[in-house]
């Protein structure tokens, strides 16, 4: 619970922000990092991770690239259909599953325990769940999923943080999406799209 | 046709870069860009654009980023599912519809015409369509699509190069997937996923 106290605090600050700075940017804005076309370079699937946990910074930023919001009117970094904001990240975490509540840039439990073996079976510090709440947007009638199109875009995001921050990451579609669902008591509106997992490189 | 050498001559030009940098990273890699949370939080959907051209260096960064080869052996900016690199991009330009060559980084023709208005109704001087081979990959008997997902890792690829490079873009589901491929003459393996309209901003 330590952890999590602190991370709330770091998010507290980094939204705290009262005004727009001197470049334009909002104060939902985030600054730094790998210039983009190098972290474009650096992207690729790490699979062996040191146990090490994320810095607080680091999970911060890592989940607010993923789909966090970054304008005062509330959208977000990835564009949804219709900006129905179906996408929602689910964080595991040693003590518990949370979500990721991107107004507010927190973590909220939802469910206590290390849900993170369910996964994947790669063994690391932080696994997201790409969910989509399948009650704001459906696949059209001739069977494409834009709801998987913004799981997809919101995991790039998070693939091209790690490059830029030096971490390790692998998307894993191989589990089983009803016994992870079930193990979490996730309500039935939301379908698991696929997991990653994140930590630092083993090497 | 003059453009489309131009771009050919500067592909070439990139891809010729015969050993690593002091960086460490290969020559398939490409370097600059806005800080990667920068880049983030200037992502957002423009819908109207100027009728200028894309330079070729931009078209030609803005199709690397989406799903070009960032690695001496062919590995991709995106990952997918078992490494099936299902997904690929068709540029519509005035003057044709063209492949997004990516292990050749340069365009190859498909068909000649402007195909931009069946694209989406946003008039903007370039539309790329994010398409599977759905020979390659499927969804999975539970009704994921790992396809879809690799779609929106390309397209949010190509929303950051937007975003990093004050490019306009928007992403568009709603157009009719069957006339556009009849339009097009695509083999049926091919489902359009989603389409993007690309340029600079009118204001």
């Amino acid at each position: 619970m330590k952890k999590l106290f602190l991370l709330l605090c770091v998010c507290a600050a980094v939204t705290g922000v009262a005004s727009a700075p001197a470049d334009g940017l909002p104060p939902q804005a985030k600054r730094g990092g790998m210039p983009l076309l190098e972290a474009l370079s650096r992207r690729r699937t790490i699979r062996e991770f040191r146990p090490d946990a994320l810095t607080d910074r680091q999970l911060n930023e890592l989940l607010w690239a993923a789909c966090g919001v970054n304008r005062p009117d509330g959208k977000r970094t990835i564009p949804t259909a219709m900006n129905r904001q179906d996408l929602s990240v689910i964080v595991l975490l040693p003590a518990g599953a949370y979500w990721y509540d991107a107004p507010a840039a927190k973590l909220v439990l939802h469910k206590a325990g290390d849900f993170r073996p369910q996964a994947s079976r790669f063994d690391a510090p932080v696994k997201l769940l790409f969910v989509s709440d399948t009650e704001k947007l459906k696949p059209t009638p001739d069977g494409r999923d834009f709801a998987a199109v913004h799981a997809g875009a919101a995991a790039q995001n998070a693939a091209l943080y790690c490059a830029s921050e030096g971490l390790a990451n692998v998307w894993v579609g191989g589990f089983d999406p009803a016994a992870l669902s079930q193990a979490l008591e996730l309500p039935a509106k939301w379908k698991i799209q696929l997991t990653m997992a994140v930590g630092l490189p083993a090497k």
